[in-house]
């Protein structure tokens, strides 16, 4: 019995249904299929889940997807829409005549569809995120898809940081080619090795100086020498949709002695929580380690100095369960975390050092090769 | 008074209210703050919108988005959560505090926060799509926005064509550096030229041969002479989020007289949309017209032959209001609008030729003025 089966059975519901697009992680996970268009999953008790999609999508449905194929045209939504029900009515209309019983969905349901399915069956929020949780505990083969994606990572990290290494220092600012070089040029490099992986990069951060102070500040702009330069990248593989996510903090030249010894810090708070990751250890034990430790270093964790939580659950989202943070609960084997301490200080800059792995019984199987620098 | 402001009376809520992260579009259209994490968009009557962020993005969301910024600290959410209440409750808490009355919400407003809302005020579906219609009508930014995207999308498409019309036929597939040239080569090609104009490609399609006959595959192995290519490619500006979308249909050596009659209905399909469209013209009556030019020529527009709509909107979502299908209701000067027709038919191949422009009061100012020729 699956876990949305013992769900289907806790809440006493014939079937479950998600509705999103493959941006959506369930829909994703549930239904294997790479789409930009919403469709319906759904799954009643003891059966085989079932993705009803567009005509024109039912070959490469049937390729891509574990679950069985139905059309729209077959499952009905076409004659509703030909009697003038609204998308969502049809919709609804749809996913009733399947469930034909009490339906549980995700706590990211459509309120729309949610309202008009309730006036065909009673309509039960998935209160536990069963697919949340089935989605944390990784199977062997999903891990060897994330490891590969933090090859592509490091790879990428790799090029990212070869181009500060060996840029020139003018006045203070990096310059490669007789002009600066900039946090944009660096994550144009950096995404091209990603894409030669099969990998995409979102969003990644290189940035540098006074903006590191922000965690999630992309950085723009030219490079500066004896600041420090934070690179988060979190790549996602285009075909399996599994992620990466690793961050360094490094600097050309001489940093500041505030940030030497911030790195120091942050580096002895990764390996510490790393030496306590195991199935069983609890997260938010291990973020109140982290707390504890950089507070006797002098640190605070409120608006200032660890302002994050210490890592998250990696896979077909960036940041998804289990969490390392306040409310984390504890973690079992076969969940994919990042830890990630991070000091960030107005004025000063900020540290971060990320690394990613997997829990075993034991302890940390960590995917992360990378080596942690500071300086360049 | 804005469209915002208009639902708001219309409905007889005091605040409009959204959840996601920028991945939803229009949270993405409401605060132009990008995050991978979700944040709250809240707006009262008649006021200056209003983003709830984490301490952390603070600072960022100051810097980026034109609304108000508050962090959740600041809207009382920690404190709710300190009191024991989940993340669900503890949002809508903070949401019904600062909304003060009925609340109007999105049609994927996800179901967990509704419930959780419906115990402090009315939770109001904005059924007429209140913001998906404000962004159908694109203001001149955001159509000089669209049209730099599809500079970008030419760009990459003048590679992967370049690399198909200077390869070398071998035994009929094509070759380059004397491999196999393949889909996923052109593709990752075309997605670096992307990345050099700050654009990145998803789910590019480069489907050769059978596989055109299915619209959405995309393609992979190596590319054949004498057989149809569908590039179709939809990048965003990872600035901006905005999209462009654009398809060719190339073959390298000799095309089917199937084939090429094919094309020159798509291309001649083509033509009468682009002559038909203006404000007023109304996208069902632009579907038919389509199907008819079809039908006139042979073709069926059921599971084979036209087997999609004429075209879609396009903005911060790759597919999204107006539609020119079969609902398709009456465009307005500033739609921008996709006019793609395609063939489709096992065993003989798929066509396609997709172009994009805005729509005005007189007519369709086209973005696309890439060529249309078959063979290379």
């Amino acid at each position: 019995m699956n876990g949305l089966d013992l769900a289907l059975r806790d809440a006493g519901a014939a079937a479950y249904a998600a509705y999103g697009s493959s941006a959506d992680a369930n829909v994703r996970y549930l239904t294997r299929f790479r789409t930009t268009d919403p469709v319906v999953y759904i799954q009643r008790m003891d059966e085989r889940g079932m993705i009803v999609v567009p005509q024109m999508e039912h070959e490469r449905a049937v390729r891509e997807s574990p679950a069985a194929v139905v059309t729209r045209a077959d499952a009905g939504y076409l004659e509703y829409i030909k009697a003038g029900e609204s998308r969502w009515r049809a919709t609804a209309h749809m996913i009733a005549d399947l469930a034909a019983g009490p339906i549980l969905v995700p706590a990211n349901f459509p309120l729309a569809l949610a309202r008009e399915l309730e006036s065909f069956h009673p309509v039960i929020l998935d209160e536990k995120g069963a697919v949340e949780r089935m989605r944390a505990v990784k199977t062997p083969e999903e891990i060897e898809q994330i490891r590969s994606v933090q090859r592509a990572a490091e790879a990428a990290m790799e090029r990212g940081i070869a181009l500060i290494r060996t840029a020139v220092q003018k006045n203070g600012v990096l310059h490669r080619d007789g002009r600066p070089l900039t946090s944009e040029a660096v994550r144009t490099e950096m995404h091209t090795v990603l894409l030669a992986h099969g990998c995409r990069g979102v969003d990644t951060i290189v940035s540098c100086g006074p903006d590191t102070a922000l965690p999630h500040n992309e950085g723009f702009g030219a490079l500066l020498a004896d600041e420090p330069i934070v690179i988060d990248i979190f790549p996602q593989n285009e075909q399996s949709g599994y992620h990466a996510d690793m961050t360094r903090t490094v600097v050309r030249g001489e940093p500041s002695p505030e940030i030497r010894e911030m790195f120091e810090a942050v580096r002895d708070a990764k390996a510490l929580s790393a030496s306590m990751i195991r199935a069983g250890a609890v997260g938010a034990d291990l973020y109140r380690a982290t707390v504890e430790f950089f507070r006797d270093r002098g640190y605070e964790s409120d608006t200032r100095g660890f302002i994050h939580s210490l890592g998250h659950g990696v896979g077909l989202e960036v940041h998804e369960d289990p969490s390392l943070g306040p409310q984390g609960e504890a973690l079992v084997a076969g969940n994919v975390v990042t830890i990630e301490p991070g000091l960030y200080y107005p004025g000063t800059g900020g540290v971060r050092l990320e690394d990613m792995g997997a829990v075993t019984e034991t302890g940390f199987d960590r995917f992360t090769q990378y080596e942690e620098e500071l300086t360049l």
